[in-house]
């Protein structure tokens, strides 16, 4: 199952998405019989457990409701006010650990731990929205697709093999990072914070669709040009390691997001670099998920 | 004007700290005849103008309310879930810049731009609340007294000099630091996250009671022992420079924490190190604002 949210006749609302349009939770609620139908993504979140989600699968296999046409709604990131920054990975994937020179690490350039950093995701933005910087602030920005988690159930050190029971589904960010500010402020934070900057959608595809580990293929176009391409099976510290090693002794909770890191090809790996400019548009794409499409605005 | 967040009762409520205690601000309302009080600091901070404060400041200054006695509550962070992790400064005091090796900046050892990461702080815990960690996680859990900003007014590309009309108070932070972890993870997010690691209180001190470019005594006790000893008047990077420079491309928006820095003595700057152990008492004290005070606890 997908689950978006999404913006029709300018209100917001939450919704399953079907290969001929949405469903509006709320009528999904109806359907199903139950009361007091989520307003957010984080509160559908909260409240779905198996039980629940049987009971949407069982309905929406046997009833015939009414969805609304694709084209006719705006998409927005999924969870677009996530309640604590989005959780990030640096250097995931061996080829983009060696393609990248902005913190060096000893030996051969491949982290022996994971390094967690943040970025400010509130709003996140959606599929089909812009991605804008001044140039006054940054010359340099560069994409960066990534398979992000999103975390169902609370827990603190949560053993690796208990991972999946704390997952709820995945999403794509493209964790958009401003290259110059990153060096400039020695800790990354900054430089992938700046409004705009976490792309994140279409939907979020529930882990039943997923098998686990995941082994997906990830890749990133710009203006067309296939730029990255891997699959997430490459992922250096993979997701049971991830979820087990960053809970310990820190509570991760529904609603919270883990972005794993991203594979080679990003535009500061090529000799010259390629950096975003005014026009360009930016496709990330994973397998079974879906496309996050975005174009590059810069303001003066 | 002082303001808490407070447990009376076993009901959790935002109130204005008095001499002789805490008035609710149910009982503030209702005797300035506004409808609707907030029931959290955060929509508090939302709430607050310059015409409001006038009319709450009047009310005090002119009728006696009955206030509840301070032994009688339990404090809590004054804002216990911020929408966003506490954003954080590394370095910002020179003899700190100089003590602490975790990362090495050439030259001088002095940052010639400010160093932002983040903490988690969801929740923040309060003053006589307990910063807990278990040695299997970490060994070197050092202390950090810190004024944090409390903005109360959204903005990006904020400038220097108008930075005081966005700030709303401030409070303290200990930013509590896994030193073991922040050099393990290379970025300093995760040892800056654990569970407890963000004490802050005892209260937010409107900006109307501290002069602006703020000039006040910090101090840190380790059991009553002096261990930092500073005044903000010597941070590197100043408020109207932090916020006028993090806002840029970056909306800061009200009930947002900005942390900034610490001064030298924290307990790896010793030789030998001087780490955290279980039955410590940490008081992080800051001039006109007050003391946090935290045990430390060792589970197993």
């Amino acid at each position: 199952m997908k689950f978006v949210t999404y913006v029709y006749e300018k209100k917001e609302n939450i919704g399953i998405l079907k290969e001929g349009g949405i469903l509006n939770i709320r009528d999904v609620f109806k359907g199903i019989e139950e009361k007091n139908p989520p307003e957010t993504m984080q509160e559908f979140i909260e409240y779905l457990d198996d039980n629940k989600l049987n009971k949407i699968q069982y309905f929406l296999n046997n009833k015939n409701i009414v969805s609304i046409p694709l084209d006719s709604v705006r998409l927005k990131a999924p969870i677009p006010y996530p309640r604590r920054n989005v959780f990030c990975l640096g250097k995931n994937y061996v080829e983009h650990a060696r393609e990248i020179k902005i913190t060096r690490i000893s030996g051969n350039g491949i982290p022996s731990k994971p390094i967690y950093f943040t970025k400010v995701a509130a709003p996140a933005v959606g599929t089909g929205d812009n991605i804008e910087f001044s140039p006054e602030v940054t010359k340099q920005v560069d994409y960066e697709a990534e398979l992000a988690v999103i975390i169902g159930k609370d827990g603190a050190d949560i053993k690796a093999e208990e991972v999946e029971d704390h997952i709820f589904g995945y999403t794509i960010i493209n964790d958009v990072s401003a290259r110059d500010l990153q060096g400039k402020h020695i800790q990354w934070f900054k430089g992938k914070s700046l409004d705009t900057f976490c792309p994140m959608g279409p939907c979020i595809v529930h882990k039943n669709e997923i098998p686990f580990p995941v082994n997906l293929d990830i890749k990133c176009m710009v203006n067309g040009e296939i730029r990255q391409n891997s699959n997430t099976k490459n992922l250096i510290f993979d997701i049971p390691y991830i979820i087990s090693d960053l809970s310990r002794g820190l509570t991760l909770k529904a609603g919270d997001i883990i972005s794993t890191g991203t594979p080679s090809g990003v535009g500061m790996g090529f000799d010259p670099i390629k950096v975003l400019k005014n026009g360009d548009t930016v496709e990330c794409y994973i397998e079974k998920i879906g496309s996050l499409i975005n174009n590059v605005v810069e303001t003066a």
